[in-house]
């Protein structure tokens, strides 16, 4: 019985994390400027409060000035647009980031297209969600499947031909990730709810990202041995059988560690690279709007 | 040995032509307007010539104006983009296609994102490709990926959980397709040059799309009994085998059709169906930019 390489996102976080420092010390140098990142959370739903404070705590850890602005859950939509107008047009502020889930009865869709395209870390606007899509590499990519490739490159070399599998179609995670993969080299096949003989397919790669929200959903004989295995699953359990509550990912994680030839745990796996990819965002859309060339993130 | 079902291109666009002239009826009966498409054509490219004639033929028959701007090869990119900016003002043109390739030393992304969404009646502007590949169903899709569906549901009922597998990854068909095949619920495996298996991967599927550019790629013993095959390819061959020159398939259509449950042939496929949603698109456009509601298309 071989144990899988446990690849640690939280080492791959640290490491990302100065090369974002040394990024923002070097335009500092050129520009004498420091980027800033404005988190928009409306209402007080406790886990966007987690998220947002993790956000806003990695944010000051490299250097990134950052502004949480809490707005009432009974804001009206479109009280909730100007201040996305605003920071738009702040200069001040160079990313923008609008907290999911809004309260009920808010258009989503209708408030982040507001975000000006050059200011939207997240890579949720359509204008970036398509140039990324069309395979530009100027784009701001959506942040999660960044951290995921990222994740990937430290144990694959090569992925010329090899055969992905990527279980999920969302647009924040599945369809990038798929994007990211072709972009790469992989064959990709996209699964989901409706997919006939999942197992069949997840079985056939050699790469697999999990992002279908469901605990415990990949098991040990889904997996090719010596695949390498990507959970962005954050499943909320009230017990996980020991009596504890906690968080499980996508992947039956014991068991299949001991098949695949490495895999991230969840948590501390794909979680860490989210956040570094917004830094990284954040970054480079400070470093396009104060008119830097090209910067290496 | 069984002979699969020919699924007529031809006649599926007369169908449309029919729906395309409706819509056009109806609109002209309550706003007094009608849809006009610009062409823009850059040089004197022999197979640009005959696609843009094609195209315009296509808009008479069915009652959109239209009008072919032939410019010099030698027409500077400023000077071209603001033709381009001119008829993206031009409150008198609905639709702007600007046919592809452009000469040597164009940059055809930049002058194509000149190209006022709402008349980029090819869905190639990265606003319309970010909304359509984040499944908007109000976002101009590419004409070729919509053609290929729609010959699909001639002869599938139910994609739910069907097994497809796209060849080739291009942004003018093979992404597109892909996401239009998950719209439906089907599984989805991208494959292109660097796939390992290629064969593998196109007889595990249920629905084949063909868009590689390759000529007579798959073979009869790539298909599995039953699948439904749509042929994108359009390669000119010099010689056909009996001496005569012509335009084939990405698919051994001969072999193939005694495998398949139902083929599309080439020329008379795909490529008909391309220039219908054309039209579609452009009375779509129009529609949106009278401030018609929603139409039938």
């Amino acid at each position: 019985m071989t144990q899988a390489q446990i690849i640690c996102g939280k080492t791959l976080a640290a490491v990302i994390d100065e090369e974002v420092k040394e990024a923002i010390a070097s335009l500092h140098a050129s520009f004498g400027k420091t980027p800033k990142l404005t988190v928009v959370v409306v209402g007080d739903d406790p886990a966007s409060a987690i998220y947002v404070n993790n956000k806003v705590k990695r944010c000051r850890k490299v250097g990134i000035e950052s502004e949480k602005l809490a707005l009432d859950a009974n804001i009206f939509q479109a009280e909730l647009t100007q201040v996305i107008r605003d920071l738009s047009a702040d200069p001040d502020t160079h990313g923008i980031l609008l907290q999911l889930p809004l309260p009920n009865g808010m258009n989503a869709r209708e408030i982040l297209h507001e975000i000006a395209p050059e200011k939207d870390v997240d890579g949720f606007h359509p204008l970036n969600f398509g140039s990324f899509m069309a395979g530009s590499q100027d784009a701001l990519a959506p942040c999660t499947p960044q951290g995921c490739l990222r994740l990937l490159k430290t144990v694959i070399d090569d992925f010329h031909g090899k055969d992905a599998t990527v279980i999920g179609c969302s647009n924040i995670v599945g369809k990038p990730m798929a994007e990211l993969l072709l972009q790469q080299g992989c064959s990709v096949t996209s699964v989901h709810h409706l997919s006939h003989d999942i197992e069949g397919k997840v079985r056939a790669a050699d790469i697999i990202v999990a992002a279908a929200g469901s605990p415990h959903l990949v098991k040990a004989d889904w997996v090719k041995p010596g695949a390498v295995v990507i959970d962005v699953g954050i499943n909320r359990l009230r017990d996980l059988g020991d009596g504890k509550s906690g968080i499980v990912g996508d992947v039956d994680f014991e068991a299949v560690s001991k098949v695949a030839s490495a895999i991230t745990p969840v948590p501390g796996g794909v979680g860490p690279l989210t956040i570094s990819y917004l830094l990284v965002n954040t970054v480079r859309a400070f470093a396009h709007q104060i008119g830097a060339s090209k910067i290496e993130l």
